[in-house]
Formats: structure tokens, C-alpha cells, sequence
């Protein structure tokens, strides 16, 4: 198997991005001179009480709602458990306890609903069919008297798709049902405005826009429950307890804004380089796109390979230089194949032969190529050594 | 008033620490090298899975534990919260619903054990006396066949004191009790050592040690119960869902290392300073020492000052460049007094005349006259504003 020429890609966005030097140097200054902590008095603290409530006024005026609404989590996963649970807690306390959500959603929502029907919740998972989408329709069809929470999420992690949130937004709003939606993977690509999506909830975690790890953002609407899920002192309003992260938070206030300053010169750079991707590798044969062709990411790109196994696929591309994943990095490690791919209706062999790459901005047409061939070459090395791929297509 | 000679003395380190040169120097290639998801299979994700290892390894060796028994957190609120529910987790299995802890915990267990409440537990706090401390005699009286969970803090944030954290480990062990205990404020300065304390659950946070903000330590016994307070991905072995905040974890371990390579050396530098200031301020008229003079943090100095008001009394000695706390940070900004200070029996107002002053090993013998110097006029001063002060001592 010949060696392609040696190149370096980092084409795992997804999972995490590299911190931006903009994020990095509004952080520098929060270790060593405005170390204090916001809750003090004295003028150290006073003056990192003030980098707190700049960074909260910058993230609000991202997403287009008061700085009272955002409250700092220390990512992701924290912000969708603590939305789950409020949106859970005024449903019980109304009699409500219905959720609906889609099959495709982060295990930090999947893993937080199957904690709430243990406590007598019923859960509905929508279907998204082999598009990886759901409609605003499927979910009105399925709010009934009993419904208190809708939870779906703007982008998927896995294979891109985009939902219709602000339909969706309008449909919970008509039947006076909590929204919740996970934007994680949307920031900095999607826009985000939480007036016009009409979300009760939103979730946002900084090392998905080339911010700090270990720090994310609540929205929480003025007015919608919410339940505290880390006790003690009274930061962030007595909603999520713990010293405040400030590097952290300042960092992500810094990607933010410059992710959603650059974010149509991204999205312009990245869609055409994304089309190059698919179509090169749509040529592999018995090769698929998961997801969407259209209503994705455009740093999205995710396929199956059959006889192809994605781990192998992972680490001989490695070898190329190629960083890539098979799907969600939560999981990975697991050897149950992406719930994702199994929800759009890929059977298990062929759903443990996918491969992710989520690219960059900065990344070059001749790169593009490069991980066109390589992808080619390794897919075809790979089949050479199934005899089940050899016996059906050899 | 005249003001004496401008210092910047910071002497609020239990509030939050600068991070150390050592702690950041560890972090930085974390930010644009080792940026990896620890999860990913590529090769930067498994330089950051290395790094995490070497981190978690790292913070085992101080703790005398095994790599598998740490649990990288949000921080010191967030693994109170997780040992508290998961010692209660356990006690409900077993039909055991009390829990016993003290009347001078931080917040984040208190407030958690208010939730526990609701949930049907029983909680028994028990009485600290005028030194501020607790003795295995009380908590192993306190002990009955109800018991599952003991939780009592390692040192107190405020008044410094030092509980036996041997003895009450041992007594727990003696009556199949799990045992709990925030060691938040004595990392650094205290030797900690799991196996000796027999603890089951133990948290720290990073920032009170010169390491980063944004991330603790729990430590969780094999074999204890362990909850899971973030669900989500498969991260920390399950029982911490959400991205590894690696720069965090790597900066902690690099200041945990640190901290406690430097413990004696340290400890033999605050000591004589803390003590000339206790004896500098103890001049004071009208001013009493709070927590026992003893066994207590070698950096903590609290006292009260009758007739005075304390976030004056902050105020200006910020001004004279003095960075001090009334108390715990993580309730600045609330009227009531310290609950500590009245645990200790200080009446309300006198308890609203506190100061603490936490010292770093940092600190001469000339900033420490200048504060004993700054206090003594500042609390005069206000005494000259106070018409009852006059009134009862003019």
C-alpha cells in the first residue's frame, strides 16, 4: 500500500476544535492578574466580577436574549442535564410528564431521559427516517395533554442534519410546551437566536467553537423553571453553584463573538469544500452519505464504507495524517454501533463502517483531495482483507 | 484617616489562589498542542487520552490512591454534590435514610443535604462548640442503625479549623458508615492521605491551590457507591459525562504536585507569620479570634471586631491595598451572617464584624505589620462612626 504524500489534517471538529489565539489571549490575564474571584469584594474580585458580567453581556448579545438568561455551566453535558431536569420539574409540579425528543439526540439528553423515566416520566422518541430529520409536524402530532417538554437538538453531532427549530419552536409555543434544543454543534456555523427559535432552553459548549474546555452556556428564558443541579453558594444566580470559571468564561465569550463574526465568511469557504468531499467520496464505491444531503453542517461529512470496519478506517488514516472519528468521541471505545446510524436506518455491519470528518474553515482544496485519495485508497485496502466483502463483491 | 505607606497585599487566598507559573506553564501546550478529544482514537486525541492519564496518575500518587479512584469534576461544589447524592444513593438501597454532618459545612454540602431532606433523608448536624471543631467521640454517639453517610469537612473555609479526620474516618469504618469529607481548603497545607483518613469520598477544587479554576477532584473508593450527577457520555468510567476539560485537569495535577512537594517548607513560612498576625490583631480592643487557636489552617486568621460592620471594614482596607473576605466568598453579596460564626456562638452582630485574612506563603513580615497596622486604624475609624459603639465603649 503506497504512502500518499505526508500531510497533516485535523478533521475532527466535532469532537473538539483547537482554541482559538483570539479565545486564548482574552484568557491569559484571568490567570495572573484578574484572578480573583467574582464573588469577593475587594478590587481584584470586583475587577473579575466585571470580566464575568462582560463576558455574559457579549454571549446574550450573540444569541439575541438578556444577559440574566445565560448561565455558566461547565459544558454541554451540564447545560442538558440541568435544561431535562427544569423542563422535567415544572411538568411534574403541572402534572405533566411527557417528553418528546428524536431518536438521534447527544447521550447527554438520552442518558438524562432515561434518568427521568425511572422517575415516571414517559419519553417518545421520534423517528427521523433516513434523512436524520424530523419535522415540526411530528413533533405537533405527538404533544398531547400530557406533554411538559420538547428536546431536539439544532444539529446532530454525528452525521450534521439540521433541524427545523424555529417551526418547531412555534409548534411548542402553540401548545405551551417547554423547548429545549441542544446547539452545541451549531455554534459559530448556524445561526443562533433564541427570539426567534422561541427556546425555552439552550445549550452551547465552548471547545465546539475553538473556545476552552470545561465551560459552557444554559439560556435559560426569563421565566421558564429552573431546577439547580449543583448546590451550594449562591453564583449564577443561586442556579448553578461553584467559583465561576473565569478564564473559561471569558475564552468562550472571545470564540463566540469571533466565530459568529466570521461565521458567513466560514460557512462560504466551507460549503464548497464540503461538496468536494462528498462527491470525491461518493465515487468509492458501495460507499453512502449519512444524513441530509443539504439540510447538514457545512463542516459535515459522514459516510459509510461497507466491509469496511471504522476503527481500521481510523487508524490507517491516522497513519496518513488524517484525523477523523467514526462518530460521536462521547461513546468511542463502545463497541455497539452509532445509535445515530442505526435511527436513519443503516443495518449494524454497515453502521460500524462510517467515518466522520468534520472540517474546518482553514482547511485547503488540496487537502480536500488528499483525504479523497487516502480515504479511497485505505477503503479499498480494507475490503482486501474481508472475505465476506470478497465472497459478495470480489 | 491617614493612610499609611501603598502595599497590594492579597490576602483572600481561601476565596481563590493565583494560578502558579508552574500550573500554566503545564497548561499552555494543552490549549494548541495536545487540543485533542481524549476520547478520539487519532493521534492527538490519544496524546490528550496520555496526558489525562498522566494527570489522573499524577493526582492519585499525592491523594495515596489508585488512578481508577479519581474523578475529574466542574470542581469542589460539584463532587460535594455527587459524594453527598451518592452516599445517599446507597443508604436508600439500604434503607439506611440518616446523615450526619456539621453545622459549619461549605454550602455545597449543606445545601445538598437540604435537597436530601426533601428526598427523605434524615440530617443530623452536629454541634461545633466555640473552637469551631468536632470530635469522633460526637459523630460516633451521633451514629445509629440508620446511619449510611457521614460527611465533615477536612478544614473549614472560614474559621480554618482542623477536624480529626483520622479518628472520624476510623469510627465510620468501625460501624459500616460511608464517609465523606471536603478537603477543599486544606490541599496544600494539610498532608492528605486517603488510606490513613479511610475517607470514602473526597473532593477538591484546583483554584484554592494556585491551580486553574474550573476543576476539582472527587475521589470515590473502589467499591463506594458513585451517582452520576452529569449524564452523558462515556467519560470518567461513566460517572462524569462531558468533554475532558484537559488544560484544567493537566494545570491541577502540575499545581496539586506542587502544593504538596512544597507543603512543609510552606507550612514553616506561615506559621510564624500567622501567628504574629493573630497576635497583632488579637491587640485590637474589643476583638476575638474565631475558630480555635490551634488547630487551625496555618494561612487563616478570622476575627470579629465588636462595633464594626464588616464589608466597611473590607472596603477600606481595600483601599489601603489590604484584599481581604468578611467569610466564604460564595455567599458575599447575602445579609446574613457567616453560618459558621454563629455555629461558634457569635451573636449576630458581632458576627457581622468578621475579617478573614488567608494568607500565602508569600506574605513578609512587613506586609503582615502593615495589615496588623491597616486593620487597627480601619477598625478604629469605624468605631468613631458607630453612635452605638459610643454609646456601650466611648
Amino acid at each position: 500500500m503506497r504512502i500518499l504524500q505526508s500531510m497533516k489534517i485535523y478533521a475532527d471538529n466535532a469532537a473538539t476544535t483547537r482554541l482559538s489565539q483570539t479565545a486564548l489571549a482574552a484568557m491569559m490575564p484571568c490567570f495572573s492578574e484578574t484572578y480573583g474571584n467574582p464573588s469577593s469584594l475587594h478590587s481584584v474580585g470586583q475587577k473579575a466580577a466585571e470580566a464575568l458580567y462582560a463576558a455574559r453581556a457579549a454571549i446574550a448579545k450573540e444569541l439575541n436574549c438578556d444577559a440574566k438568561e445565560i448561565y455558566f455551566t461547565s459544558g454541554g453535558s451540564e447545560s442538558d442535564n440541568q435544561a431535562l431536569m427544569s423542563g422535567a420539574a415544572w411538568g411534574a409540579k403541572k402534572g405533566k410528564k411527557q417528553i418528546i425528543s428524536t431518536a438521534i439526540e447527544h447521550h447527554a439528553v438520552l442518558h438524562t431521559l432515561d434518568k427521568l423515566k425511572k422517575q415516571g416520566f414517559s419519553v417518545t422518541l421520534l423517528p427521523v427516517g433516513e434523512a436524520g430529520l424530523v419535522s415540526a409536524a411530528q413533533v405537533e402530532e405527538a404533544i398531547g395533554p400530557d406533554t411538559c417538554l420538547v428536546s431536539v437538538m439544532t444539529a446532530n453531532n454525528e452525521i450534521g442534519t439540521i433541524q427545523p427549530i424555529d417551526e418547531i419552536g412555534a409548534v411548542c409555543k402553540k401548545h405551551g410546551v417547554l423547548f429545549h434544543t441542544d446547539a452545541v454543534q451549531a455554534a459559530g456555523t448556524l445561526p443562533i437566536d433564541v427570539k426567534q427559535s422561541g427556546v425555552d432552553y439552550l445549550s452551547l459548549s465552548a471547545h465546539k467553537f475553538h473556545g476552552p474546555k470545561g465551560t459552557g452556556v444554559l439560556f435559560a428564558r426569563k421565566g421558564a423553571m429552573l431546577e439547580t443541579l449543583i448546590e451550594g453558594g449562591a453564583q449564577e444566580r443561586g442556579k448553578r453553584a461553584g467559583t465561576e470559571n473565569l478564564p473559561g468564561i471569558v475564552g468562550m465569550a472571545a470564540a463566540l463573538h469571533e466565530a459568529c463574526e466570521k461565521r458567513e465568511e466560514n460557512v462560504a469557504k466551507l460549503l464548497p469544500l464540503r461538496e468536494r468531499l462528498i462527491e470525491g467520496l461518493a465515487k468509492i464505491p458501495y460507499s453512502m452519505l449519512n444524513g441530509d444531503r443539504n439540510m447538514r453542517l457545512p463542516g459535515n461529512v459522514n459516510f459509510c464504507f461497507e466491509g469496511v470496519e471504522g476503527e481500521s478506517l481510523l487508524l490507517l488514516l491516522d497513519d496518513r495524517g488524517i484525523e477523523a472519528s467514526s462518530g460521536s468521541a462521547c461513546t468511542s471505545g463502545a463497541l455497539d454501533p452509532s445509535h445515530v446510524l442505526l435511527a436513519i436506518g443503516r443495518p449494524h455491519e454497515i453502521a460500524h463502517g462510517s467515518l466522520r470528518l468534520t472540517i474546518a474553515p482553514d482547511i485547503t482544496e488540496e487537502e480536500v483531495d488528499y483525504i479523497i485519495a487516502s480515504v479511497g485508497e485505505v477503503v479499498a485496502y480494507l475490503r482486501s482483507f474481508s472475505p465476506l466483502w470478497k465472497k459478495t463483491h470480489g
